[in-house]
Order: structure tokens, then C-alpha cells, then sequence
């Protein structure tokens, strides 16, 4: 049955959220990768999220022409594998991938796989950072597909993919299009140097603006992290990668969340009638004053 | 000298958010409050906020057409007593109060008074809500001015009231604006039947979705709530306000936090180079689409 946020709708489903490290080879990701879904589907998951760029380690750590060779079709090796497993076990997964479009255009992509095995959808990362060790404004094209829900065999679901967490008009038009839930697929983490005086703060940030965008639109919302720490080459100094992935109700409370560091499969319910639920309790929705918002679409406003 | 979030403008300001008890005489209520705000400029504030509708107790539990006569003009009795102690401790102060615009039309505003005594400017609570014991869309009209930032001699602030504290929009606005601080003067507590069962996830998220204000555009945020237990007559339930007013800062960590039911003075310091820092360390504000934020002007979006 499909089950919408739309009105007239109720019904539950169970997600599961895949917490896994990646190593160098792309192959063996996959087939752990493959796996970890088998597994999640054996644990009751009917859609399943892995992390961001899950098919190798986070190369945007350098700028390195060779890493572009990383890059895959969408449908490619890794949409038909997670598409068998999916079929199988009659799951849908979001699958994240470093998404070759076309000769020099490259994005930081994922694809719905339904659980018939076929593509829902593709989302492709809307919002590109680059910071020290974090590159991808030189790997990756900015999406131009726009916010997206897609309909699976179990649910609306939106998603999007790591540094778009920072934004709340990508949560707010996601949820507008009726996802019950936000992934975020994510590959966020410490660095060394910082971790001791900042680390703390950094991933209470992260948690508390991801929870603030399921209390502003009253929909569930999943991160899902790597672990471990990634050193590229022996000079580099490495990301540490720090995991707790969880998921939020939609009152911004916290359902279920992982470790820092191991390898975890998180399985909880998202309650459509808990949705309905805290949106008649807390109208938000009701009273947005959308005549008064066009300050949204500035970059920074003069006096 | 002016300090401003403009390139180029560094400094540090402090700021004092008054929790207080509000009783039946609005008289007495006024005379409080300027002694309070004098015992603020005392204890170093430079920018005062006090809590929304701080002339009366919160009518707004019941629909009683009596009560619009509580309403006063700006300028006003209450923008003329703060207005003294402003100048005369070279303070600006936020003052929130029932506004009579014109007969008939009335608003949940409030006036920007600077330290030379002048009023800077008003804005008026642009989401108004309606729950029960809540029944704000009675007495407000929606406000027309928009979002806004006050120049102060002390700093550019912005200023939105408590139910706009749920929308990313008003925040987001209010920030690109220049504010260096978002102040929002409120009135939230709990229902008493709910209290037991709802009430420590329901001062969560209040606190959450302000700390992602804070985190998502990288500014100071401070929450100004009342206390004590209002019960409008024998036969009404009550709310009992839930004070915790608190300072977040750029970064989503409180900086300070008061009790939940204490009348106190909560003095704490605005440093415009730690927003700076936040900002360059995490620029959201560089990536942001403001290409593809269309959808934010959308009431829901059906697919």
C-alpha cells in the first residue's frame, strides 16, 4: 500500500539506517555495502539509506585528477547491485553514489531504488562545500534537479545528501512535497587537530540544526555517517569520520542513534499518524506567511 | 561607534534578557519592568530585551473583547518609560506590547528604543498563532512590516516574536538583514494537564529549532520568556511559562540559561568576531541556492 503524507493517509514503515567504514577497494565496499542491506532487510527494514559516497573512502580530502575515475552511471554497477538485493528482499534503498553524467560533469548524486528492483529517482547534492579536506566544489557540478520526494513502495521520501543538512529552505521544500522523512546520507567527521577543543561542539551542532528541521516541518529525519578515520597517504592528515547516525521524530527527538565508531545497522519506525499527530498539535504549516518571504531568494541584504 | 555584521566592523556588546513575572495591574507591570531594565544597565547590559507583551498577563487564554482595551499606541505609556531609563542608562531596549494601530487594527509588536531614547523602529509578530489558551488570530492582525534589522548604537539586531521562533524563514530573513543577534521576546509555557506527559520534549524542541536558527546563519539567538503560573480566572486551567530564556551563540551552544521559574536578568556578551569566525570556519551563507529556493513561497507542494 502506498502511504503518503497527503491527507487520508496512515500507516507505519521501518527504516534502516546502514553506519558502515569504507575501505580502498570500490569493489569490496559494494559487496559490504550489499550485505548491510541484506542484513537490514533481515532486521525488518523496508527502506534503507546508505551513507554518502559509499563505494570508497572520501576522496575529496585532495584534489586529485585520478579520482574522477571513481565516477559511475546512474544506472550503473552500483544502482544493479543494491537493485538485486533490493528486488530480493522487496526494500527500497537510497543509494549515494559520485555520479559520472557526462564527460566533465560530475555530481555528488543518489538514486531511489524501489523495491521492484527499478530507479525511482535521482537526487543530486544541491548544496557543494569546500573547506580544508573537504574539495568538492572541484569534483562535483551543484544539482540541478531541484528538492525531491520520491514514491516508494512504502512511502514519500526525501532526500538529500550531506552539507545540504545546513540549509533549512532544503529541508522546508523537501518536506513541502510531501516526504514523511529526510535522509540525509553524510560523510562528516573530525578533523585531528580540532577534534579535542571543538569536536564536542561540532557534533552537537550538527545534530541540533538536522532535529530543528524535523520540529520546524514535523516530518522524521535520518542522518547516516561513515566511521573511521580515512588517511589518504601517510603525509595526510586524515578525517575522522564520527559516525552517530540516528533519527529524529518529528518533534526533534531523538528515536534511535548510533556509535562513534563501529559498523551499525539502526532500525526504527517512522509513524505517519505520530506525523499527523505533532503537525495538529504544533500548526506550523498553518501559518507560514509565504507573501513575506521573498528575502529567501537574496544573497545578503544592504541596508 | 556603530558595530555592524558588514565586512570590516569588529566588537563586543552585551546584552540583558529579562525573565519576569507579570501581574493583573499593567501599572505595576511597567513600573517592574523599567526597574528591571535599570538593574540590567547596571549589571552591564547594553542591549535589553524584555518578554512579549510584558504590559499585561497573557489575555490571549481567552477571547474576551474586553481585553483590546489593553492595547496602546507607539509611541505609548510604555514606549515613554522605557524611553527614559534608556537615555538615561544610554541603553537600547527591545519593548514588546499589544499595539493599537488605528481602530480595529491591532498588532503583537514591538518597538526598538535606542540609548539616546529614540525610538529606532517597530516590528510586528508576523506568524500569529491560535491553540488553545493561545487564541492569538483574535486579537493580532498579521504583520505587514516584514522581517527587520535595527540599526542600535551598540549593533545591528533583528527581532521576531516567540511563534515566529518556528520558522527558518523569519530567522533566515532576519539574519540576511545583518543582525548580529536574533531577540525574540515570548510567551510559552505549559498546559498544565500536559505538563507531566509532554512537557520536557515540548522545551526541547523550543530550545532545538533556536539553536538551529543560531547554527544556520551563524548568529547569536536570544529566547526572552516569561514565569509564573497565569490563571485568568478560577474555572481556566492556567499556563505555567516556562521561562529558560537563553543565549545561544553562532554556534548553537548556550552561553547562558536561566531557571524556569525565577524572575532573573540574564546578562551575556554579543563578540561580533565570533561570528565571524563561525561564519568563515562554517560558510553556509556562501553556498546557499538561492537559485532554486522557489518553493519556499509555496503553501504545500502536491505532486
Amino acid at each position: 500500500m502506498k502511504r503518503q503524507v497527503g491527507a487520508g493517509t496512515t500507516g507505519k514503515f521501518t527504516v534502516g539506517l546502514i553506519q558502515m567504514s569504507l575501505g580502498r577497494d570500490v569493489n569490496s565496499n559494494l559487496k559490504k555495502a550489499v550485505s548491510l542491506v541484506e542484513k537490514a532487510a533481515k532486521d525488518g527494514a523496508e527502506v534503507v539509506c546508505l551513507p554518502e559516497l559509499f563505494r570508497s573512502q572520501y576522496f575529496c580530502q585532495t584534489e586529485d585528477i585520478r579520482n574522477f575515475d571513481l565516477a559511475e552511471t546512474i544506472p550503473g554497477p552500483s544502482t544493479a547491485a543494491i537493485s538485486n538485493v533490493a528486488k530480493k528482499r522487496k526494500i527500497a534503498v537510497v543509494v549515494p553514489l559520485f555520479e559520472k553524467r557526462a564527460m566533465g560533469v560530475y555530481h555528488n548524486s543518489l538514486a531511489v531504488v524501489d523495491s521492484d528492483g527499478e530507479i525511482a529517482g535521482v537526487y543530486r547534492k544541491m548544496h557543494i562545500p569546500d573547506d580544508p579536506a573537504f574539495y568538492e566544489k572541484y569534483y562535483f557540478t551543484p544539482g540541478d534537479l531541484g528538492f525531491k520526494t520520491f514514491r516508494t513502495a512504502y512511502a514519500d521520501i526525501g532526500t538529500l545528501i550531506c552539507w545540504d543538512q545546513w540549509y533549512p529552505e532544503a529541508a522546508r521544500i523537501t518536506a513541502l512535497k510531501g516526504a514523511a522523512i529526510l535522509f540525509y546520507p553524510t560523510a562528516i567527521g573530525w578533523h585531528p587537530h580540532e577534534k579535542a577543543e571543538h569536536g564536542k561542539a561540532q557534533l552537537d551542532s550538527w545534530q541540533t540544526i538536522q532535529r530543528g528541521h524535523a520540529v520546524a516541518n514535523g516530518v522524521y529525519v535520518a542522518a547516516v555517517n561513515r566511521i573511521g578515520l580515512e588517511k589518504l597517504s601517510p603525509e595526510n592528515p586524515g578525517i575522522e569520520f564520527w559516525g552517530h547516525s540516528f533519527i529524529s521524530d518529528p518533534q526533534g527527538q531523538i528515536i534511535a542513534q548510533a556509535s562513534a565508531d563501529k559498523e551499525e545497522i539502526i532500525v526504527a519506525e517512522v509513524d505517519l499518524d505520530r506525523i499527523e499527530y505533532i503537525r495538529q498539535n504544533w500548526p506550523f504549516l498553518r501559518d507560514r506567511r509565504i507573501d513575506a518571504y521573498d528575502g529567501i531568494k537574496e544573497r545578503f541584504i544592504e541596508r
